[in-house]
């Protein structure tokens, strides 16, 4: 294992010391931080390029046990970053972390029982080494950030968990392209993940799936404050992130979830204004909403990271097959998808499921009927805690049957 | 019946004046001119605001009969024109008419027996008036060009089939935004049209194909070039447009028909570039061509307004309800839909036909296994020609029986 130069300035997991200006639930986990590991190793990245040094921004929840082995790595999608839960300031109106409903105590991912962690992708915007970082010149790198891929975000993450101390993650989870992180890690770190928790995703991004990031991609390029990614200091493509944004939005609902919530309501008027000054249909408006919260918290050049590694992903390419690469695999497998899931689609689940049980690895598919598309895996929180917490409860009564 | 002024300039249908530059199968339509009908009328439109005057763009293929009985008006869809088959100039090279395996002497839509009329949509781009014509101030109307609807392209072309001479159509057929047309003809006009053709096509656009709409929409008023609609004479926002053009291209595909043309397949090397400079996979590089292609022959303000009428097309709620709206109807129907069409999907289509079928109306569905999405009704020739031909042929043959 590497030794890891360990030059973070946070002092370590000391919550709440302001007083909450809130009272949280019992199942929250309340005030939390993000916390920075530094590396001053060379990450060797798929491309040939090397990134030197980095730092990956991370969150933990719940208390790691002696010997190391509750530790459960979440990986997060294209928009998500290490924030996953519980409230960095407990000021009133804050929102939680993106899956605030998953990890606390008693939830699916039981704080009681698990050590949580989430990293911020390398290549992202909140926190870890990204295009908008200053590369050693001390000036943002832009496009000069080296291309990645999923395999390059995991390896980056190996780093923090030998920096945590880490032998084995008890399991590694995560919806969409977290989904493509955690089989990675199994893939090619075998030895180091107990299960992996595969919600929502492919092992291949297909042809559609790369059309809609590619359009998301030319959005971004079209906007002249875009610059070539050079724009830090001075005005942001929002614009172009913005209508990245709507477009993969839809991608992440449904025909029936659009539909429900929105149909053809108006927003604003009980006629058809007949107009392109305003939104006239109320789903119109909801994108607008959506495209203008997104360019507040994300940046582009990420976007163009993160999608290019998306759209690289294809985990058998790797070793020759998809069989190939998961013969290396020594998990166990959740596999979950979602009926009206159109982005990472059933069909492509059960391929994976099929290998898998060809390979004779312990593997528990759900197939489940709900109707709100890739975000599925998000909303339908109760089916979830149910699926997915049972199975790590489950797994966890088996490795420490009779250890207390 | 209104009295129509004629004031084109154009000498009917004198075809072929120049010596063909090369030969045309026998089933080509062959060189075809567009001809040009103004009308000094005054349009009502929907939205409460006037157009006048207005001109139709149109071609027109096979012969009228003695009793102007004959004639099928095919309505085009949201990129679409008159120019529906043979060819303009015959150069060598010449690309022949959007739907050309459809319109021929012993094809789909047979000249043989059929006067075939298509028009470009009002608001359109290929010389029917729109956002790009002079306004009678003599500038371009840009955004000063009214909203218009489904309905008050119908209502344009009833002035054009009067202006022909036609009572009564023999058939209104479309595909996508022509089937919406061609069943709104019967709606609005029922003793005109004896068969509606309704292909890929939806009575009420959802929230969903609004949402792909105004994606595309807001890629175009994000271009900087698009001026709040005012730019010709200069730039043009091809950027967003081409934008706009991809995300919508994706709709008209399935995964399946993108998997299968292009699945991962890199476009110029071998190996992943690791580059924004170029496209990398043969997929970007597809969307990119059609993007192209787009902006060359297609004005942004016209896909801003078609879109805005595909949106606010609603069927039934201009009459109360789609059974109010059917109840209308006296025409025959053949509705197609095609199992990989997810823009507009079979479930809308055989709303309709239990509509109609409640209703007492004679109509023949038929819901295809075809995997090119939405385009099936244009890639699909061979099965079209004889569901198409053949409804057409057996509603020919019982209105003519013993006539000649």
């Amino acid at each position: 294992m590497l030794m890891v130069q360990e030059t973070t300035t946070t002092t370590g997991p000391t919550r709440s010391r302001t007083p909450a200006t809130r009272a949280f639930p019992p199942d929250s986990v309340g005030i939390v931080q993000r916390e920075y590991a530094h590396f001053n190793e060379t990450l060797h990245l798929k491309s040939g390029a090397t990134l030197r040094p980095f730092t990956l921004a991370y969150e933990t929840y719940g208390r790691l046990n002696m010997d190391r082995s509750n530790a459960i790595l979440i990986c997060h999608a294209l928009s998500g970053d290490a924030h996953v839960a519980g409230y960095h300031t407990g000021a009133p109106g804050e929102k939680p972390g993106w899956w605030d409903e998953a990890v606390g105590p008693g939830k699916m991912f039981d704080t009681n029982r698990f050590f949580v962690i989430c990293s911020n992708v390398i290549g992202g915007c909140q926190g870890s080494t990204g295009p908008l970082s200053l590369a050693p010149d001390l000036k943002p790198y832009g496009l000069r950030f080296p291309m990645i891929t999923v395999a390059d975000m995991v390896q980056a993450q190996r780093y923090l968990i030998d920096y945590l101390g880490i032998r084995k993650l008890f399991a590694v989870a995560g919806g969409s392209m977290g989904g493509m992180q955690a089989i990675q890690w199994a893939v090619d770190f075998p030895e180091r993940v107990g299960a992996v928790l595969f919600l929502a995703s492919t092992t291949r991004s297909s042809a559609q799936q790369i059309a809609f990031n590619e359009t998301g991609r030319q959005a971004i390029y079209a906007d002249p404050n875009w610059n070539n990614g050079d724009y830090y200091g001075g005005p942001t493509p929002a614009n172009g992130l913005a209508v990245a944004r709507m477009v993969a939005h839809i991608t992440y609902m449904s025909e029936h979830s659009l539909e429900h919530k929105f149909g053809r309501s108006l927003q604003a008027h009980r006629e058809l204004p007949y107009t392109f000054r305003e939104p006239e249909f109320a789903v119109e408006s909801y994108l607008a909403h959506q495209g203008e919260q997104f360019v507040r918290r994300f940046d582009a050049n990420s976007y163009l990271y993160i999608t290019k590694a998306i759209d690289y992903y294809d985990l058998g390419a790797d070793y020759g097959s998809l069989r190939a690469a998961l013969g290396r695999t020594q998990a166990n497998f959740l596999v979950m998808s979602f009926s009206s899931d159109w982005l990472y689609t059933a069909e492509q689940a059960q391929e994976l499921v099929g290998t898998l049980e060809d390979l004779g690895r312990e593997v528990e598919y759900h197939h489940v009927d709900a109707p709100f598309g890739h975000d599925s895996f998000l909303v339908e929180v109760d089916l979830m805690t149910q699926v997915v917490g049972g199975y790590l409860n489950r797994l966890y009564s088996k490795q420490y049957a009779g250890v207390r």
